[in-house]
């Protein structure tokens, strides 16, 4: 039985909770670390109003005494700031009111759950599908991964990203090391290293901006430190590539994610696309290169994990789309709910986190123990096996 | 408890084995269209030697009586046609003999999972990681689709697919309808519509063969019929597209996946991207475009599901990438084993396989029911819902 | 993907929290009965100081609206009313502190998780274990339980309960309808239909208390109004009988689990043990007896489902038994944690919730749907498909 | 993700077939002991006629090569031996042919799944139901839990049982050392340690068959060398007492399961039941009885494993039973299949592989590793780990 988690909570409810199960005891929680992940979340050129006003934090009420897990599930709640200003609207018991009072929903937005939602479960105030499908769940999401974040930081396994495009501007390549990549990311405003790019992105966003519209991008995610042998190909579902795969598909707005050249392998010739086989006695076996981005046959080969996913633009807008009325079935044009112009930062750090989530979990099917330090001893006892090869 | 399968089986020993369980009963079992599905893989320019020696087949051993399903687990046999061959190197008892008889492999070739998963299994003869992970199982992940596919058809469901690029070739863009589609993609050696295209890849493979290299590509998979609510937004696992995502990308040597317009929608702005929604009485709810690719918050909104993934070239070569034998720790040109130069039509086929088990899956979630009669009423159930809406 | 929970929280701890996933939209909640579910746990003669300073209650803080289910999943969080005297014993983030500050558990007793649990987690504050390991998780198995239970009531599905033994004192067979038996055993202090026994079971508690034991019993869980058909023969873990029996055995302290006869099936004659088959027009297919508890072939078979399970003592005792400090390696008396002598009534309730949870999961798998219309429509189809059958 | 299998196969079907995933690497298999477990479960005074005629063998056709696991998943056959005289019986495709011919059934034998199945999977043949749910899908079982028997004797785990009881006959209680039990019921026709009891149950046997009855039985299973700290208490579904009972409970014809004293610990004291926990330093922590038959809270503490499960009798009889004709509605007198007057024997066997089973699932979730060699070495690192507690 592996590492697992659920969450359940609304954008608008009380809070977002989690619940994680299966983390090893005695991992030191580093709470600071831990909110940490959910201001980069948070931050980011081109959030709305809503970035501002909630600081959000995760607390955790279960699994964790005096600062370090115990090996019982942990309980993660993020309280949503603003909930008194909707203890009515998001009252969880029946209340009066007209529809107007309960900010009923019947004029589903395009390119979101609402309609297809509603249809599913037959729910004609499209505000209790908005609240769920929203993408407010990935502030708990980043706290589950940061909880990851710290038990692969424990055996040296660290994860950074970046900023590669948002909407017309890219990023240009670069091959930093992984340390400075983190360093740089973290001081731009969009998550990229390039200075230059920043400034132009930030151009960008604000001219989408003041068109009412908005703007995706592609993000990239780094994973360096990683042992040979996590996931495998006996199994379709034991592929640690296709378990990422999904995880980065299912952040909300998502509609693509590639490993390493992606969808460059495509185009390539065979002898321009594998990663040829070296040794030495100091660093063991390696890569020469690292076109299939740390994976061959769904198991990690040792070297960096890259993931790339692609968000499309939010669709809440300021210029409208053509919907309609579920009540009526008349046409209007869409209404706005939130005011992000582009939120592809944001999503950059909830690419690191599922990400997180699944190495942590793959490492831990593949080392068992239920401590810390029996994982440490089974760790090294694998690395003397990769050694002695 | 949903639909499930596992396989089992090596590409050079008696078998592939799978059981799927979780099939209704009273689902007609059309024998030559499940053998149809195993030989539309085994076509396609391109393809080496065995792809002519073996005529697939896939025998059910189980769950099926008199040409329908009772309910039960169904077990697929896929059998390998020149087993007679490899009776020593593959027996499963202890044989005595020379690495040579065993046909051990000790130089592991760049670009697959020999060398990953003999540290991860501590093999020492990669033979025993190459027989699992070779693509050869993709043979009865075709049977189970096919299967899955059965089940789809017999509520309108249909699924087609396309191969968009092989290598620097790629298909123009073409908007056909599904029918079409199909028929002409059958008709053609490379899966592709057009046939200046077909020609163009067919000449494009020939070069690649010559030149000693492989090729990749593109592969597009369509699925038109599906009602309005498969998957959901409610949980990060249940969202349909993102199973997609892990299915694919589980497909040997698939590098990427992407929905709808996948990686452009990083470029578009918003007002490009989204489907504006449309209503007439007749349709009920539709869409003025399909750049979603048929999901909006992870669940179907009734628009045709469009999926596309990227195969990179096979890693087998005549021309030879650098590698390391595990015995001697010296460095060698890595072997070839096989003489594929493209791979990328039967992939199509293979992707298509995959994609129609998880809608099955999705679908049977959202319907439940044991038999296609109760599968049926609560299907038809759900359409007036829908109506009524 | 079926109906799934997960459960955190420590005895001592701010509070027990659950997420209960993929419940349909539009149940509406009583939020009285899962609250009265809550009260019948803590009720029960012979219960200890805590169980009447605490007053549990459940509260929703995600996936209800206005009173109704939304399709998202349900946060549920019952708080410890006595978490304000444990804020530094069991606090989240480090502190200081000696060893008697902290509460730390050096003393393992035999019974409990303890020493198992502090030798597989490497934890030598035992705390650690027994914080999670307590029996204090039912409160919020309960709370799940009755999400589940007010879904079954919706089709007219109905859960009582009673206890039949409690230590030497065992309650005389009968035959009452289920509607007196809840009502009777609500009644009584001990749960029981019989006032005579009742008295019984009271002056045996209150000696067993008089001599520091304690004292386990049987429970009796039975649920009408289920349809034929759930569960299945078609896999080992699809049988339903089966997965009642992991839930029952899984309360703490259960150590054993029968259905129907049970144990007695194995002196019997097969002549005296299967319930022979009947008909009429009215009534459909039925049961002259039902010994076997309403399953055959791990399927529910129209019959009430009637399943018993044993509790054994609570091994707090006041009656120290010999065990060994895990500091010192010293024997010593086993400490007294808390004061229940009999928590026999309460497991009655637990189980009941456990029971009605996983036939709710069942229900769900075989009828599919994503609203509470959606399902009605589909078991509506069902009742005729078994009356045309 | 853990060890997991699925079974397919019908009674009469040319084969019964499994899959196991999840086994490590370089198992060595010794085929025999495979085979001899299913020779086992033939084994037994009252089986009838086909036990004679078959003899059961198991044969892998993936996942072992050269005598050894070698990660991938295992494909295990059990052919039919007559199949040839029900291959237009059960065929797989479509035939021409009277229900005679086809030897439909459409009356349901009361005790069996028939009715149920029928009524489930709207199917009007029977022979459907009966031919999946039939216990002959135990001997594929038994092949499963041979597998795991041999993991787990790798690291010095054994597995025995023994018949309590048959129908009116119960054994005498035994504290034999499981290597004398093994030996003694492995002697015995009826599985027991006892030659006086063996005469008293064959003589019972002989009776029951006489009058045309049928009977059941309890048995008992005991496992020894067992770590501490396998299963868990942090959550419902980690208890490996709970998998156990479902694991038993989903045996065909099993209605009730115990662990340790089971029912009796309803009746016994606290001070009664516990077991005292002792210390030395030659063997560590140790108990000083074992009532509890090895688990505290989900948990194994290292003392012996001991379950019980309780099988009704066959209930496929002579003596009839009454029932009704699907098709006419009209009352008959229920028809006999097969002639086993008591299989309690072979259910002993069944039940051990079950349990090996689930006890080698959580030893692999406990010690992760995916070769042999690593398990040892995590194994071997957690042994150190409880010495140095």
């Amino acid at each position: 039985m592996s590492l697992r988690y659920l969450t359940a909570g609304e954008t608008h409810g009380p809070q977002l909770t989690a619940i994680v199960e299966g983390m090893p005891s005695n991992l030191r929680i580093d709470f600071e670390a831990l909110n940490f992940q959910l201001l980069r979340r948070q931050k980011g050129y081109g959030r709305g109003r809503r970035m501002q006003i909630e600081q959000d934090r995760a607390d955790i009420v279960g699994g964790v005494r005096h600062g370090q897990t115990t090996g019982a599930p942990i309980a993660l709640v993020v309280a949503n700031n603003d909930w008194k200003h909707w203890t009515k609207i998001m009252n969880i018991e029946p209340i009066e009111g007209t529809d107007e009072e309960k900010r009923r929903v019947h004029r589903p937005r395009p390119g979101h759950a609402d309609l297809n939602g509603g249809l599913k479960y037959d729910l004609k105030d499209l505000r209790n599908v908005l609240e769920r499908s929203s993408a407010r769940e990935t502030a708990v999401r980043v706290a589950v991964g940061a909880l990851a974040r710290q038990l692969l930081e424990a055996f040296g396994i660290r994860i950074g990203g970046q900023v590669l495009r948002i909407g017309e501007i890219a990023a240009p390549a670069n091959n930093l090391p992984l340390d400075e990549l983190i360093s740089r990311t973290e001081a731009s405003s969009v998550r990229v290293v390039d200075e230059e790019t920043e400034k132009k992105m930030e151009a960008y966003i604000d001219q989408i901006k003041k068109d009412g519209d908005s703007v995706g991008g592609i993000v990239e995610c780094i994973v360096e430190g990683l042992p040979v042998g996590l996931g495998s190909y006996v199994q379709y579902d034991r592929k640690l590539d296709a378990r990422i795969a999904q995880a980065v598909m299912s952040i909300n707005a998502f509609k693509g994610v590639e490993i390493g050249i992606g969808f460059e392998a495509g185009i390539l010739r065979g002898s321009q696309v594998h990663d040829e086989i070296l040794y030495s006695e100091e660093t063991g076996y390696t890569r020469a290169s690292n076109r299939l981005g740390g994976f061959e046959g769904g198991i990690t080969n040792g070297m960096p994990v890259v993931v790339r996913g692609v968000m499309k633009p939010i669709p809440t807008l300021y210029k409208p789309l053509r919907s309609v009325d579920i009540d009526t079935k008349e046409a209007f044009n869409a209404q706005v709910e939130r005011s992000d112009a582009c939120a592809v930062p944001a999503a950059s750090v909830v690419m690191e986190s599922v990400v997180a989530w699944e190495v942590a979990k793959a490492f831990l099917e593949k080392f068992g123990g239920d401590s810390m330090e029996e994982i440490r001893a089974n760790y090294d006892n694998y690395k003397r096996q990769l050694e002695n090869y």
